[in-house]
């Protein structure tokens, strides 16, 4: 997280331009206060105050800073967090020698979490970036995408299928149980869906059109005045992205990003398919390794060499018709880690795969990522299915 | 429609005392509006500014007045309405002498579509009368639930089944297509939950404990400051509940009734239960007669003489676990009609069975209910499983 | 009150299409209610209820409905609004025989605050009726202005004058005490600003050009689209007006009318002039009796047989430079008739004239109307000095 | 303006925990921005986005930030914004030895503008320092009031006094003209309503009884939960304020600071006074030197050593029951500078006198400060009159 961090200015550590977005130094508080919660328990807090900013949700935890009023708080200082990470880290180092399985595990959860957000900071850094006047560059350059696969369609038999993970590594309780389901066949894309294809749509007023758009989504992209992915911006008919590079031209070839449920779900009405559910996604990506993303950085040393010379472009999350709710079995975690993934099984949809800003490390085919269908700051994009 | 808006002054055809209600007259209106552009395609319209008023959200059929602003207009009169009502069923009349299967489907759909504003003038209706200040009768007697069937739980094995409807009679075009589904062997209460066991949720601290609420629901709870249901009400300790036949003390052994879907999960949760998924709930309903309501009204004249003596009282719809999306192989209507189920396929959670408030001949045991999960003027309830 | 509503059907009684608008028949209900509160003390009131629904904004007298909430309520029945009044009528006819200087001072009172709900009824209905589709006329015909007085500018000389109203007769208690003010000299024209001259500011980019406008009027005009006076619509570059009369044509020389303040204001800066202050205003109006409205209903008589084929242009009230701040000396009603006027001493402007709709004996040179800058539903106009 | 700033974190300077308060570091870029604009006219723009960023308010000099938007901006850097000084603040003296009187008269304005700023600046970074958690303290120690004045009532006889302002040395625009104005004989209060007495009126039920209340400041007081001065908290019945030097103990001898208009017009009332207008401040202030501020830093440097031990209380802005608006023969400064005042003379109420904050050289008798009435994050408090 520090390496991610370590090319911003304290002022960029503060701000927070919309209500979803965590200023970047509250991340690192964040993370920092979730290992001293679960993996210091018993000992003496470093700061009262410190649980009131930094716990985002749990309340079991007690009381918390409103998610919007994040970006009021100057303080503490950006120095006084980064010696709460050290002393937190040398508290863990000390303890991490005690064999107590649950505390291990406790670990394994508090750095999976950590995890999480990097891609957030990544996130919320490119948002922060983006609405600057200026727009500044967070990477010197991004790759350009691979000469991509062939795109074509990936056939999967009618047949049960077992989805869903099992506890021998760490999982999120979110993928429990591992349980049957009954897929009718189908077929799948093999490539996501790029710029050069979402461009299409638009030039066909795919925007203008409601026969393509889910009510809510039409009434969504009216209110905002939506009409084309969130960093894309065009000027006298050229059509340029913001990506963590800078503004650039659009590259036609790499995969449209930044797009929300609506926009992915009305584009595969246009192009006249559906998108796949997250049970036809994940037997896919067991039966075909193409829809791993195949971009991921291998991990977050790479991610800093990547600052200098590397890339941050590739794969995307993955829209799924598939809303985030309990599978069946389920059984949450357990005390205030209950609170961690069940409490949000409402209203939200279910992304497959990870995106380029994804520790290697994190993926898992049964990993279930969750957003509203309105959201896009995050690396979303939109692989079809018929 | 006209025998249920029978027994109101003029004064209560007019009103809106919330965004999701509608004036019945515009209810009277609207049915109406639905016929004459369905099965009177052709013809001069009866009134340029009533396609206007009375489109309900069909972007295909041109502008409309805003949803929440159908309370502002006093015009048409409902004299006027009624006139109209009498001319379109007229012209309709004539036309039914033709022989064009394609019509008299279109028919068909009217007459389903009116019979679903039956169900939402008794719930609007409902919700205004309790919105007076002196809370008027609608009908003049509740009748008490029958003996209750003793509460048990109901088996169902595991294994494939089919769900979902054929088009042999007339079903809406988001039952299909009829699909087949995997279930694990699950569990479903014989009995809807009553309020005696709700008011234990509420007594043990049911809104007070965010242990048990989804985020949003919690969220939902307290900015709406919800701590019973819609038409309950507390006086010194005593509890009573607004029906269509007035204020009055709680009945114990009913249904719970006017939940939302929020309120529904957490009282599963406090329960140690779960809500059925919609397929285990049409497999057991299939299975089980018990779980079809006991206590349809026969038909349209049974409610217009229930007016006067008889009941509104029994059956509630009950909440799934399913967000409301398309089935696999599913198909929309065509035309303008495509707008009539398949764009609200999103934020939306499935209720199944019926209400008392239900047409009988409106009922079907693949038939799929929806509404957002705060939602709860309608007659909803809760069934749990396991 | 029951003359104006005479052309009203049932279901315009009934509506209220703005927050700021109240539906007639509560306009029927609470005028007498003002009635019962103040001189039929110690009677049994005609309902509990009805204090709840009737009082306006009293805090001394309870709790009562939300002002934008009035049009969610049906009952009670137009029929039994009816029925209070003629109750209260009888009730306060037996009473009026008593000899109690208070009694008689608060029967005042009652007749001037119903003649301003007379005043805001036929405001109220004409938003109501310019809300429907189909904008139906309230009167058969405005009558045409008078050939308009020669448009010239009329001098005060520099000077200390008496403003403000001694209680000889009825008068409100923000009209007192009178007292001094010094005035420089100044100009104020003879005629109210007609709809030609407002059209040139309007094709002047009146609308478009922040030099003219206060900067919370700018922001008003931005965030509502304000293009125009409220009743003004343009089609294919013709403007027509919607008048009691019904939707027509413009007319170039009746006064401008339902502009709010900030366009009053912007006028009169674009025009070179300005707004005068209430004291100008009144201090000119007593010399020249120009200023007074010449085209006031007789009484209401004549605007029951002006339903027929009378008028109702003429004459609007004239928005001024002034604050609606207490004067030197001001001392309020007592008790709960205190909340009459002075709680509203804050962020109002004053208006001064009367309009057609003024009853007659209504009017006084001192009579300080008052409304928001942004407010615009009511008969105002303007007049310029400099 | 930076040694104001000195005692601030990089990170202080970032946040803007409300609407109405702007980043330290906005300050510093816009009011160099001022210079940049009125007093290089003519040269390269130092940077095309900063005049977009730092653009406060003013149409004619183009699009800007939202002013609610002014936190989101981590960029520019608060080096880049200390370097822009320095660039300007050159280039100006580099222009100094021009003779050009026009030239003079604007730097004289932009000195004005910043000091105004620096007020500004302190009230922000109260606000700021406040909504911390930790509370921390700006100054070291905040003096105690010296002994009160004896309170009294000064007399001001009735007659024609002159007031506002003669262009001899430098005023702003809404202090013209210099005029006559009659007032009738009044007294006004020799003390600032302290802490004491003030905490009188909540004991007494002030907060809680309407009939104290403007109809609009009650609703402000419910809606917003107001019991109390901004920075004021009740702990376990003992109140303590947030002032510069930290949270401790209420100081009941301390005028009442961080009331708005609502609550001192309420006070007042309660007292059975009123506040007076600004008209008899003015006069009352050029006859008794007493209501002049005796706790104002003499000028900058000194608050500079204040940051030290010295102090920041004393002397508060005093509401007055004047709205803000146009004097008689009024004109605005010309250009874009028309927009410095004259456009805010809507809606908001004069505050006269001086703060601890304001300095020195920038008060005046004649000074007309102005702010809505629910505003009170300014050192505001209360002066009573009868």
């Amino acid at each position: 997280s520090e390496k991610i961090c370590a090319g911003l200015e304290i002022e960029d550590h503060c701000v927070q331009p919309a209500a979803f977005v965590s200023p970047p130094k509250w991340h690192l508080g964040h993370t920092t206060w979730f290992f001293e919660t679960f993996c210091l328990t018993g000992e003496k807090p470093f700061s009262q105050d410190w649980s009131y900013i930094f716990n985002s949700y749990y309340e079991a935890l007690g009381k918390r800073v409103a998610q919007d009023q994040r970006g009021h708080l100057s303080r503490p200082l950006l120095r006084e967090i980064n010696a709460y990470r050290n002393a937190v880290d040398e508290a863990i180092s000390k303890r991490a020698k005690i064999e107590d399985e649950k505390w291990w595990k406790a670990l394994e959860a508090g750095i999976h979490h950590e995890q999480q957000h990097q891609e957030l900071l990544l996130m919320d850094i490119k948002y922060i970036f983006a609405k600057q006047t200026n727009q500044p560059s967070y990477l010197k350059t991004i790759r350009e995408p691979d000469s991509q696969i062939e795109a074509s369609w990936l056939s999967v038999d009618e047949g049960i299928y077992s989805v869903g993970a099992r506890a021998e590594t760490f999982i999120f309780d979110n993928e429990t149980s591992q349980h049957k389901t009954y897929l009718a066949p189908f077929q799948i894309r093999s490539a996501l869906t790029n710029n050069s294809e979402y461009l299409q749509f638009i030039e066909d007023g795919g925007y203008k059109r409601p026969e393509f758009w889910l009510s809510d989504g039409w009434q969504w992209a009216v209110d905002n005045k939506i009409s084309h992915p969130l960093y894309w911006r065009s000027t006298n008919g050229e059509w340029s992205e913001y990506t963590l590079a800078g503004h650039g031209p659009l590259v036609k070839k790499s995969p449209v990003m930044h797009v929300s449920y609506y926009e992915a779900d009305a584009f595969a009405r246009w192009a006249g398919y559906r998108l796949p559910t997250e049970f036809e996604w994940e037997v896919a990506a067991k039966k075909y390794e193409d829809l791993s993303h195949a971009h991921l950085l291998d991990d977050l040393q790479d991610l800093a060499r990547s600052r200098g010379t590397k890339s941050l472009s590739g794969s995307v999350w993955q829209w799924t018709a598939s809303s985030y709710q309990a599978y069946p079995g389920f059984i949450p975690f357990k005390g205030a880690m209950s609170e961690y993934n069940a409490k949000f099984m409402s209203g939200q949809m279910v992304l497959r795969g990870g995106s380029a800003a994804t520790p290697r490390s994190h993926y898992r085919q049964t990993y279930r990522n969750f957003y509203y269908p309105s959201q896009r700051w995050m690396f979303s994009g939109i692989r079809v299915a018929k």
